[in-house]
């Protein structure tokens, strides 16, 4: 293959188009990737919508991939230290920080770093080296791009979606890692929530709860680690405080994570957490206007943290990907839609009609 | 004196009464103590009024009080392992926390007990031992109430205030401690907020910025350590948000502590944080109905913590005595409003006007 | 029965002699329990000897017990708020802090309370109720002991592990919990390494190794978390060092934990850390005399942390508990020694002789 | 000028050579500077002795330097975003991580970076750029090596200090930050002790001892924070102790700082700590053979966490500076030997012969 294929939007809320490119010498440090899977991320809807101010036109969307080493630049490594060799599978973090700002050295928050740039979202394809979105045959990722090396026995339709919603949740759990024997409840069981669940499980909480209203979702996440589960389309708000707090003693559970992408969730979420919890939104990634809190008896009163989470930084990704290795098949079923990679405008419609909660496009080729 | 003389509270709204009543001989490990200042904090206003549900009647209020130990019933000792002996001026944690249940014990966070109950706020007068209350000429100290011995040279007015605004305080700092050279924002001048810039300081801030409308009181917070006071009633929203962006790099504030017992403060406050900052709020201590937040760009995107932050312990309490110990003059300016003990009423009217900040009633007898 | 029936050691090293005891009516607070299980401890072997100064005598030994409420001194309650009934199963906290002194109020470590005493080891069974410890058919729990109602359906054969060694890992996992697919070591395949290897698997770790000598426990540690295991016996100590840098990546261990009760093991277990480690010791219970250490290239060069662990506290006991909730049939495989209770004497010995890791003796009795 | 003028280390143990290098055209986020001050750390000395195992011959010595801006290779930014220009006053982080690697990506740990190379320490002056030493008018800023541009009002002589003393005491209050109104001991009133005096006030530490054997520099520790200083010099190991009970009211320290340098300092030290307190140490640079510690009376009875120090970071570098900002005056009196560039030998040795605490060599040239 000498050209790399891609799916271009040109214009946002229409058909994304086909595009040629030439295959680029990768540079010093820099890798060029054959993708096997690309992901579909709920927020490229968003994107392709025109709602996300962040996203320039022409644009190859897709910040989600995993693929197969073709050339590097001279000698590149993982974040392992690995040597990147033709054929290596790989992951990569999807944003890309400048690791030299105040936030990067200083807080070392790099998932904040105000100059971080992301595949697929913030830098058009007009200009060489066009391959900066993963709806594409190939990428090529820059010299400061952070790779992760996966055993070849995980597959790559797994590890994509541990490249954003896993490394997402990742992140809510490092900023509140729930206690041993702990109870939470994690709103919303899509990807980010089933990670949620699963993580939940690895700190070793006691009751994890997942609320949310499609059964076979609830069922994959008793999966990965939910105890309960609660339908909201067969519970009324009141039904369902009744029930957490049945559930966690009388006294509300110690950590609510939000990953149901609804600001409503919020105002309910606050009233289930115990006096001194903490309450973890990482759902809302675009503008919803304005949220009504009770905030004297939901926070104040009770000594609540409220804590928003933005994105994700490479610890989360290699967490992610260490948590999936130990249970791949079962993460496997997160993706409940699977497309070939010419589908691309399929998968997103499909995603944006809410038919799949999660998709991927599978590439042809030897994999 | 054979008598104890407390100002009593049988009418929410109406002044309070004169009542004697027969000095108690101490049980075991109970203290009685003879207050030399009784604080009047600005709940003790809410509770006057009727606004705060906790409160039977009738009631004794307050709940700041320092004094001399009359009697001890057998061995008692404060927090440090000191034996009690008549005549120790001692302070004491106005919440009494029941150190056995799961808050307590397996969570440690006494501060939000759910057994807790506070001297001068939840518990009536009408029976004996009548005495839990500090506008009294003494009250009795329980079994389990925690107890610090002061300097006889620490002045009794200076450490009153320690007992509630400074330990709020406190606990706003162990929840955000913010990191060496970093910038801190404090929304309100009164006692708390005044508290909160010592303990900036003490913090090793390096950029401490007091919001408030009241000229002497921002004078006093550069004092207590604030590096940069605005005056709100000289400055526009937009105008602060300027200045507080421009005093922080551009990059806004690391942590902002709320201490303006408003909820207009925080919508405004939290567009002065960095991404990745922390807002500490303890000053809404009653309803105030809805408030509305934008919760994508205040929270989500810029990945911040908003913090409730609900009375205090005795760790909070040992560390605002520590505080003041270094600078007591300067503490000794928050109060601006002594009373002789008889003019209770005058005290709470003139809090209630917000003629003057932080008010004490001076108890007769040689101190 | 009317009477309770006690071991009771009266000279170091000699047989523990049977006594009979009237059972007391509990005073306020108090709780009247007979014992189902009573655990024998390492520790218990020691205080027989002699070698722990802590030991008045006569002494009833035994920290370790589980059993049913007879009567309690009006209402009781445990840590979790329940009231306890006449036939209720608990486990209750060994060591009895003082929850009113610096160490337990400010510091917030009870573990650490210098006030603390421990039923079993610290109070002779000279004076009423002389019911302290757990080598009894009853121990009366005083007002202050911190009690846990257990669920029927746990054994308390499993309960009773976790009142000691599990209680003490979760110490362990307190102050050095490793991150989700972190690399773990730990040293000693008894109870408390057991346990360890549990909480390494409940904190996320990815690698979890356990060193030890016997070849049956270090199975058993692969069904609680272990995931691969060094008999020491059959490795010299380069061959571990080799074989556990190569399982860690070439870099060394996460964390280290030590359970092996034998200094010659923290030297070497430091040398496994990775720089920025953190190396946890718990199982150096009693004077050992000098440990000498290569400073410079084992802690100061490398940046480790080296952390001692005593005793435990109720939070420890409570997530001891929850943990083993989840694996009962496992972790009761801990027990490699049941004794019937009037056979002290033979089980302290079998555990002298290290033929029994875990030995605990079985009262008679409707259970 | 268009030569650079260093001081080659080509022998250990023998006079340095002057030697003149080209000065370098800039390459692509390179810094170009021409020092106005270096400073001569103990740990020269040690490498000039041949007993630091890193450095390669020829070395022009010296990891501490700040200076003027000379050329920039295109645009170059410090860590908080300054754009770079000529003239500008910068210190500069002596030691330069991957930013790529587990440790420094994952672990977030940057001194601990595998990959690290250090300005005077770890690169031979053999081959271009040579300028890699701070011996020398000028260095080469590599384009990672990360910046802080400095007040043209802050002197560079303490500036200078900042960089390696006082980024090392930053790295120890990073670890283990005191709490407010804590107890703090310091080992060694030398560079880094001083320094350590001032952190540990700027953490509201209430009692802070310094124990030293230099009247004049205790003094100086006392202007920095210090409340208490003991003269090792005039007092017994036993005295010392007692004195440290006292004053920590009985208890012992919440955490000793060592900066001695000297192992029998950290068996002594760690005697002084409270139950569940900390010992940090960053003394011991070089290795020192075996430490005997009691580690079942010191560490594990204690609940003690021993915590080695190495090296430090960005975020440790700019908070010493913003130390300094606070009180220039005093830490310039750290400085207690300054010498022209030209005897760089004298200063050598003037620190080897422990006739000077801390030396640094001024440049000629406008300033």
């Amino acid at each position: 293959m000498s050209e790399a294929y891609a799916h271009v939007l040109t214009k946002f809320g229409e058909a994304l188009h086909d595009r040629r490119y030439p295959l680029p010498d990768p540079g010093p440090g820099e890798v060029l990737l054959r993708l096997e899977v690309s992901g579909v991320c709920g927020s490229d809807v968003h994107q392709w919508q025109g709602l996300d101010p962040r996203v320039p036109l022409p644009l190859i969307p897709g910040h989600e991939g995993v693929g197969r080493v073709v050339a590097t630049g001279g000698e590149a490594r993982d974040v392992q230290g690995a040597k990147l060799a033709e054929g290596d599978r790989i992951a990569f973090n999807r944003g890309v920080s400048c690791m030299a700002c105040r936030t990067c050295v200083v807080l070392r928050q790099p998932a904040l770093c105000p100059h971080r740039w992301v595949y697929g979202i913030t830098r058009s394809c007009q200009d060489p080296p066009h391959l900066v979105g993963c709806y594409s045959s190939h990428v090529l990722l820059a010299r400061n791009v952070q790779t992760l090396c996966l055993d070849d026995d995980l597959s790559p339709v797994v590890a994509v979606t541990a490249g954003c919603s896993g490394a997402t949740a990742a992140h809510c759990f490092e900023e509140v890692r729930p206690g041993f024997g702990s109870r939470v409840v994690i709103q919303g069981p899509g990807p980010i929530g089933a990670y949620c669940a699963a993580f939940a499980k690895a700190s070793g909480a006691e009751t994890i709860i997942v609320v949310g209203g499609t059964a076979s979702r609830l069922r994959l996440c008793e999966e990965l680690g939910a105890t309960h589960t609660i339908n909201r389309r067969e519970t009324t708000v009141a039904e369902r405080l009744e029930e957490i707090l049945e559930l966690t003693g009388g006294e509300g559970a110690d950590a609510v994570y939000e990953a149901a992408g609804d600001q409503a969730a919020i105002a309910e979420g606050l009233k289930w957490l115990r006096t001194g919890g903490a309450y973890v939104s990482c759902g809302v990634a675009e503008p919803r206007g304005g949220l009504e809190i009770d905030f004297f008896h939901d926070i104040a009163r009770r000594n609540v943290r409220l804590q928003g989470i933005w994105v994700s930084d490479m610890r989360h990704l290699l967490e992610a990907v260490r948590l999936v290795e130990g249970q791949p098949e079962t993460f496997e079923r997160l993706v409940d839609g699977r497309f070939r990679f010419e589908e691309a405008n399929e998968a997103l419609e499909a995603v944006a009609a809410r038919e799949v909660s999660k998709a991927v496009l599978i590439h042809d080729g030897p994999s």
